[in-house]
């Protein structure tokens, strides 16, 4: 049976396809259905371009008249870069508009609804709302809070260490969950790591086999250790922010701005403040930032409560070794009351490899 | 339907729940099947006890003639410490006999069966096996091995922490995962410690809330350490084993055998000798072993692959800290490709820890 639930689910599907290429927007679908059958759908593709329920409106064109509209997120009802959706929905004629979930934008929040209402159409709410929330976790955040939803991603072994006590880590999961962290850096709109990661791996931080726009780099590193000749500022395939404390190298410094590099200095005296990057990634529409560091870095963002979820691929491997290193170093608590207590915890199998999502706030 | 495997799985089930009790010898069970009615069953409780198909066949009597004998494991064939059941079976008259798994022990391997079938008994094989092989895992291993069967156990943190870098370590996991480590502990015939756990916890290393005969308590101590005022030395509540290397304190070795406590010198010049330890429980008819212990005496065990299984639990919080433990430390692997790659892990829930049981070898 086609009920509510069956096409706000595709409605939901084809917002999903887009994860990674709306940001900062949320994603949202739409489905117009006529007497049954689906007559236009439609997904927000692109900041500046359409929303969803004008591209489904448009592919409708006169059927929309009558019909019923589901869409994932509630329409908005004020001036952006594109009209209001509200007025293209009450002029198309639809007779009934289902909704998974409110906007939490103040700017919208409830707004559409009661517009939608007073022009006369039944509005339905909550279908499938937890899936429609689930979906825009980052966009909820990245609009109430002053920083970037910050994802952390780990590999390790069965007994917690991300390389061996020779640093070797190279690969320690298999090759499905390397292609899921692929994934994840497209989803992003920036990938964070420290410069002790660029020294040791000359990470590159780049998606493969990708031609959609690679996420910015930004590194942290305090005293402008980075090499000149590191792939992430050579190879120019992606943007490049080095992130720096008060104690850099100024002729260093002013190397790397003749050469076009950006540099961005924050607050710290001695450390890169890392509210401070994230601050400025807010500021640049960054909605959504990777976490992709050794252990000290990720402890720094754990310590600050910084970190939104953090993705562990656990490899069915044993390292050991008294000095091989953990994704979660720094000093860590003192007392065991003290821990870091996610909120949730999801477990699933990536390949041979055990995934864990930690929702933390 | 109640059918072979119903049968056999009852025989199974009540092997299981003699879990703890019936060391050295293997867990059994066994079922008579008259007419589809249940006539006698039974389970092997103690070493020189009666075994499982004779307790069933007690329990039958005369209705025995004629009937299915279901047994877990391959009636003996020889003279231990009770007469052989194959003996007793043929004499009963039962009809059929069912059998889940082979007796891996070299003076029995085949020869149960093939006297039951020279007396004209109809025998079926490899009924539930899968089930019936797991159930004596330690023991197959025990009668094949110079060693007992070991168990390494260890409550970890989601970044594989087992305390705190202040050391604080009680507790991480919930009370169901330290409810099923007090199970683990009954069902092992000894628990190896190193003397760092004593020294900083004094743990008793006793099964709570049990009437049943406790574990040998283990204690690596390469040069006697040990408080003399030390729970384990003083409850009284178990047998307890100081293990050592040739470089102890000659007058502690003394005061402590004048007390009346066990020590063990292993050949072991400057660190107790885990092979010696293993060997000597081994001949004490020890056949399964748990480990726990802090990350260097796991780390000694992993190391020198002498660990058949782990069982981890993880909980859902985080510790962090450079210098806080991890369950595997030592030196580890330099090199991924030399990782410990155990040849199965399983992954369950116990309340809201997550387990993880590695099959290492």
């Amino acid at each position: 049976m086609k009920d509510d639930v069956f096409y706000m689910e595709l409605a939901i599907a084809n917002a999903k396809a887009m994860k990674g290429q709306t940001s900062p927007n949320p994603l949202v679908g739409a489905v117009i259905v006529q007497q049954g059958e689906i007559v236009g759908m439609g997904a927000h593709m692109k900041a500046g371009e359409p929303h969803a329920e004008i591209h489904a409106l448009q592919m409708a064109r006169e059927k929309a008249k009558g019909a019923h509209l589901y869409v994932t997120l509630e329409p908005c009802s004020h001036y952006g870069k594109t009209g209001p959706c509200t007025e293209a929905i009450i002029k198309s004629g639809v007779k009934r508009v289902v909704i998974a979930t409110q906007d939490p934008n103040p700017l919208v929040a409830g707004k559409g609804m009661t517009m939608l209402k007073q022009a006369g159409i039944e509005v339905d709410e909550g279908i499938c709302k937890q899936e429609a929330d689930r979906l825009n976790v980052p966009f909820f955040h990245f609009i109430q809070s002053d920083f970037p939803y910050v994802i952390l991603k780990s590999a390790i072994s069965l007994d917690g260490k991300i390389a061996t006590a020779d640093l070797e880590s190279k690969w320690i999961t298999g090759t499905e969950a390397r292609k899921e962290v692929q994934q994840l850096r497209q989803e992003a709109d920036a990938v964070i790591t420290g410069v002790e990661t660029i020294i040791q791996d000359d990470a590159g931080l780049i998606v493969k086999d990708s031609n959609m726009t690679q996420p910015i780099r930004v590194i942290l590193d305090s005293t402008l250790r980075i090499p000149l000749h590191a792939k992430c500022l050579t190879d120019r395939r992606a943007e490049t922010i080095i992130c720096i404390s008060r104690m850099y190298d100024q002729k260093k410094y002013e190397l790397l701005i003749e050469k076009g590099h950006q540099v961005y200095i924050t607050s710290g005296e001695e450390r890169t403040d890392i509210h401070d990057v994230l601050r400025m990634l807010k500021e640049r529409s960054v909605m959504s930032v990777l976490v992709e560091a050794g252990g000290s870095v990720s402890a720094s963002f754990l310590e600050a409560s910084l970190v939104n979820e953090a993705v562990i691929y656990m490899a069915p491997l044993l390292i050991g070794g008294k000095n091989a290193p953990t994704f979660f170093e720094g000093d860590g608590v003192k007392k065991l009351k003290e821990a870091i207590r996610p909120a949730d915890v999801e477990y699933s199998m990536v390949g041979k490899d055990f995934k864990m999502t930690l929702k933390i706030q």
